[in-house]
């Protein structure tokens, strides 16, 4: 384990949004105003461990499990086999925001932190959690925090996985001392309902001037490589007419791809050609094979099944007009999460109350709200993002619009754990 | 000076158009079956060598200028201060085959040994040159070997040029046995007629079965860097109206530019996007910069002119369409190159006489002979290629069309410095 230097939690006790944001961006804070956390990293750990102090401070009994999430939890005077699971994660990716994930934890803690002070403990049980994991960004898995929790994933799905340095994950756990002989399956059966509030990461709250949007699905994705195999040739000699250029044909199959998407399936679907390889990628050179990726978004099923049916009958017309083949193949598939419904509606009357304008809205973005949808009640709120923009050292949302999201959180919880689910008593 | 291990020239006497390519070949074999031979490595140092002793075997005095031309010399009996120069380049680009350049040298190599041995020395003075570079494949410079021996290129030229390597090209010279300090210029003016016969590198002459083609045009030729700026985002989060996205920008370019090239200036204008980096370059992220390059080729600079004219407005149009800004950058600008028109003639005849099928054609690659001919009188003979595929060990004429070529340039060469241009007697 690491030397840490943790900033100073026992002394600067502000609790703000405002203050416990800044506070924890200094771990791993980058010289760009950014924060870089990854799963494990002494940055990772450091925050870890201090949140984890962070919540013994706010009265909570706080604890690890063997893969890194950290709970803070208080356990109910009545129900105290039902858990409210409350948080968000704590990794980042490289020269991330500071709210993404973090927010969520943050939130969490302060709600439960003014639940406690002001109604003392709850009826149900109230854990806070920062997820040790969700962004995929130091190894090639996503969401290790939550599927943990719901039992989807173990030491298995980790097995061979190096990050860009080549550290093994195994090696990575032990480090930051989660050594994988002290692995236990972390499937917890006892979770009610989880909670998660979010920087939305677009820009519709913003565009409609709502404070928050009450998420009513997270969106299924199918991501595929498209390859076009032409024939490489000199730029010079080769005449247009007897060409096989893979780049022309796959510039023409993207303008056809994103047209399909724009015309037939708007404004819902989004399709996204995000990345690009040539070969052999010269000037001087006709492309010989063009390998681009898809990456097609949608909250039904079916909606992102017929795009790729036709996204397939496109592509096979592309072989005979460009004398090419082609290759599809599906990297990633998940499919729409659906949040609880009751919850929603309870939701948009919480806010209301708090004179709060509330909308209704799909999430464009994967959120540990998924995993455990597909397992428990889940609900997902979310605050505006300035632009709409994420993943960047300028990601920001106001002090006011954070505010209000740990206010719905507080209510939203209060409702769970201290009222009880079916307590329609608003 | 590397310790060089040369195939021995000595005994191994194949004085065949077919067994001589084959033991150029030997120089920078690739497991692969192609040939790397880049500037002033081992390889090249060896293949110099030995073409030096095999010019003096064929009874040529040879020698080497200071950046490593090698010259197989007969003097003339009559205008021996006039110089007929025939050859092509030894160098290779990385993978290439062994017909690009070493065809050249060595068909002219033995179509001088016959010559000398049919008819003795000729009137005018007769030079063999095994050009040192002008692939370009080792540092970002092309035609070094031919524009010092016309006095376009010094040591000015190669300041601060690295390979891949980090190997300074003055580093390189002074390795291979050619210090920069024994520079001397290479200008000369003594030159009356360069040939050059080389293989096609296109289609053109498999297609319309000829079996040689006389170059009346090398193309000229412009490069750009087209950049598109859009703002990279969130591919689930972000609205596809509200996209700025450089990708599917770029895409629409491209074909639009493919179009116009097809559409407007068929057949004979080639427009070629070999190359296109995009930025981020993540599936789940909108490119927010895609830069790719066009290259444009056409044997008369007024059509070249006006196509990069279009091109300039459809690319403004871009960026109204997709909320982008562009820059354009011309990173390389030939203007087309006519070869001697009389030779031509003369060629055609000749070729005729041998019963051998010629057409006239355009270049679409360059060539030496291209900075050769804006200075003297120039001509350029192509051989078919295979499937018109070139730079790859893949790259084939078949011995009797090689045997074409030589046969041709012998007469060119008997013609030129034998009877003298002005003797129209053939």
């Amino acid at each position: 384990m690491v030397h840490v230097h943790i900033p100073s939690v026992q002394t600067e006790e502000q609790w703000t949004i405002g203050a416990l944001i800044e506070w924890l961006a200094r771990f791993g804070r980058t010289d760009e105003g950014g924060v870089t956390r990854l799963l494990y990293s002494d940055t990772w750990q450091q925050a870890q461990l201090a949140l984890k102090q962070k919540m013994t401070l706010a009265g909570l009994d706080s604890y690890s499990d063997s893969v890194g999430n950290v709970f803070g939890r208080i356990t109910g005077t009545e129900e105290s086999e039902q858990v409210i699971l409350t948080g968000s994660h704590v990794d980042t990716v490289v020269q991330g925001g500071k709210y993404d994930g973090a927010y969520g934890v943050l939130a969490s803690l302060l709600a439960v932190k003014r639940l406690l002070a002001t109604y003392g403990p709850p009826k149900k049980t109230i854990e806070v959690v920062s997820l040790c994991e969700e962004e995929g960004s130091r190894f090639t898995l996503t969401f290790w925090g939550s599927n943990n929790i719901v039992g989807e994933y173990d030491l298995a799905n980790i097995e061979g996985l190096f990050d860009q340095n080549k550290v093994l994950f195994e090696e990575a756990m032990e480090q930051a001392g989660y050594p994988v002989t002290a692995y236990k399956s972390q499937a917890r059966h006892d979770i009610a309902h989880f909670v998660e509030v979010h920087i939305e990461q677009g820009k519709i709250l913003e565009q409609q001037q709502h404070h928050v949007g009450i998420v009513s699905h997270i969106v299924g994705q199918q991501r595929f490589t498209v390859t076009f195999f032409g024939e490489s040739n000199h730029a010079g000699t080769t005449e247009m007419m007897g060409r096989k250029d893979a780049m022309v044909c796959a510039a023409n199959a993207i303008t056809l791809l994103t047209s399909l998407a724009n015309e037939k399936y708007p404004p819902k679907l989004r399709a996204t050609v995000g990345s690009l390889q040539a070969k052999p990628n010269v000037p001087n050179v006709i492309a010989g094979e063009v390998s681009f990726t898809v990456d097609v978004r949608h909250h039904h099923q079916s909606v992102i099944e017929s795009f790729v049916e036709d996204m397939h009958d496109i592509l096979q017309t592309m072989n005979d007009q460009y004398s090419v083949t082609h290759s599809i193949e599906r990297f990633s598939a998940d499919e729409p999460v659906q949040l609880d419904f009751q919850m929603q509606q309870v939701a948009v009357q919480l806010a209301n109350k708090r004179g709060l304008k509330a909308m209704e809205m799909v999430s464009g973005a994967g959120h540990d709200s998924q995993v455990f949808a597909q397992h428990i009640p889940t609900t997902l709120i979310f605050v505006p993002s300035r632009n709409g923009i994420s993943h960047s050292p300028i990601e920001f949302t106001d002090i006011d619009e954070l505010k209000h999201g740990v206010d719905l959180l507080q209510d939203i919880l209060y409702y769970l754990a201290y009222e009880g689910a079916d307590d329609d008593e608003l």
